[in-house]
């Protein structure tokens, strides 16, 4: 912990007394596998449902359509579909009220067929259907689509189903460069978070940029960033050292436990969750943190957060996800798939947060 | 209210007094901010029911197919195709016999995969694929296979997920002649409105327009037509003026409470509702208001109403949107989205105009 401030362990003794119900000591605050295990076995998951019920907007008659968040996913080409549907159509499960996606023309058709409830654009193309002479127009073409609705964002999610054509990615890029001038926030995911992690310098810095990456993905952020290996024996700190060192970005670590953190406070949701780990979870994680990030910063226009609403859309969105997994889990078992747990995404944002409570 | 003629007083406190449950004498005929708050919160939907009622047609064995109504949407481009599904759909689910959608290529693969209820015609362009040379001959064509159906429609729904394509737009102008020329009713929401406003002509002194705007649509026809901003201090008044600045169109002004106007009557409905804005509900509303317009024109060549077949039209669609709404949240909550809606409206219906009561 050498480095840290006093700041930082008190917000973190805040954090972790929370989780584990009781409180630690300064002494104890040392990040050892001891620590983690209670975190990961003890974590109770009533300081993630308070985040999750303290941003969660209050339904209002007088509201209009888009108050309760307007998302976008960037994502979906010739080769997956699904990705980007599963993230997009979580997030208006949730309570968004239009939700966007960006995608191949390839993919376009397929993903509206899923739901007419999504505005799916047409707009990202692959190297093969480009020739080397129209690059350079098709991708101001891109960019220029993109920026006709920037500013409506609340936020973008950035990779599921992304590919990793090259000239798609340089696009996708120039949209990240575009929503941090327009002071976007991004949840990168899946291939964003390999466009990412060879090019740094695109979230390095910016507090609006979150990444979830998975196992695989954490392992090639941390090799990048802190040219180690992933060090479970003191997993929390390294975590921290990893945000700190892409420049306060949010880390959502998916796995057994999420971990979460902005180099500065640090939590982890180890509550609820599912054995089951079919394809396409990390994606409803995506669709459901761009949603909370949205609750969660028009809160913070209004009065002061307990902690950055990057990290509280996070644990809301774990929190919420591992709910609806297990749920899914228990009428599903082994054969639960993704859309299954889409389907519960609304009774266990019910359970946490009842509408009755405050909007009837 | 000055200028008003005593008949126009007359209606308009025989609607007040429906709505309110109360006489209104015509001395408090002042649409002061007290007797909007009375319309917005004393609202009975006693009135809007029976409006509704007396106008949806006993179902009969003797009747064959296309008499209870026969409805086309016009609209489903490359960006968005679920806004028209929604309305065509809804127009069948309350009642319609026949819907279909004039929509682009691209849309049409997409809205056809959605339902194989609809007859979707693939007829309109967007500049993007139509050469300069081409578009007279294009817009010809267009027309032409309007035409083909136009006299067989009982109303069209002009603008869910129309989008703004220049050409695309000029296209349905010349449907919209057309429709008049015909005496079809339409009902113009989303980009028709956008259309509309830019092109006031369009629908001016057209008695069977029906325009549906949301806050925004409502802001921007208001600037145009009375070169002011929107006064909800004297809100009723203001809409009256709108409508009749568009030579007597009728007005359905969407929000927390529903306000109709033709110029003439005024009506309000608060009743049922819900607090979700899931983009979308705005297409229910559109389809089913096209619906009820058309049954009510079938009444008004039997009998006399009350009241004019298209504001009729939009009490009925308004009340029945805001009943499946209200049971759609009921049973979703925050989740709730547009098809959770349009699988209320039977059940609405029913509720409000049981089919045992007259039909079997």
């Amino acid at each position: 912990m050498v480095g840290f401030s006093a700041a930082v362990i008190r917000r973190q003794q805040f954090l972790l007394r929370c989780l584990v119900g009781y409180n630690i000591s300064s002494k104890n605050l040392s990040y050892t596998t001891i620590k983690m295990q209670s975190l990961v076995s003890g974590g109770s998951p009533d300081f993630a449902i308070s985040i999750l019920r303290s941003i969660t907007p209050s339904l209002d008659s007088s509201r209009h359509k888009g108050q309760a968040g307007k998302i976008a996913v960037v994502g979906g080409c010739r080769e997956y579909t699904g990705a980007p549907y599963f993230s997009a159509i979580s997030a208006l499960k949730i309570g968004a009220d239009l939700s966007h996606v960006f995608c191949t023309k390839d993919a376009a058709a397929v993903i509206k067929s899923y739901s007419p409830e999504l505005i799916v654009h047409p707009i990202l193309e692959e190297s093969y259907s480009v020739r080397d002479e129209d690059k350079k127009s098709i991708s101001a073409k891109v960019i220029e689509e993109v920026d006709k609705w920037m500013e409506r964002f609340d936020c973008l999610v950035i990779g599921p189903g992304l590919g990793r054509d090259p000239f798609l990615l340089d696009c996708v890029s120039d949209i990240m460069k575009h929503a941090r001038q327009s002071n976007v926030p991004v949840v990168i995911d899946g291939d964003g978070l390999f466009l990412v992690t060879n090019c740094l310098e695109l979230v390095s810095g910016y507090p609006l940029a979150v990444l979830t990456p998975n196992v695989n993905e954490y392992k090639r952020l941390v090799q990048k960033v802190l040219q180690s290996e992933v060090n479970d024996q003191n997993g929390t700190q390294q975590l921290v050292s990893l945000a700190k060192g892409i420049g306060g970005v949010t880390i959502l670590r998916k796995g057994g436990s999420d971990f979460i953190s902005n180099g500065d406070a640090v939590g982890a949701v180890s509550a609820f969750g599912s054995p089951r780990r079919c394809g396409g979870q990390g994606d409803i994680l995506s669709g459901s943190v761009a949603v909370f990030i949205s609750w969660a910063r028009q809160c913070s226009a209004k009065r002061e957060l307990s902690l950055s609403p990057t990290v509280m859309g996070c644990i809301a969105g774990s929190v919420l996800l591992r709910k609806a997994a297990s749920h899914a889990f228990e009428s599903k078992g082994r054969s639960t798939l993704t859309t299954d747990i889409i389907d519960y995404l609304g009774r266990s944002l019910e359970e946490f947060c009842p509408v009755t409570r405050r909007d009837k």
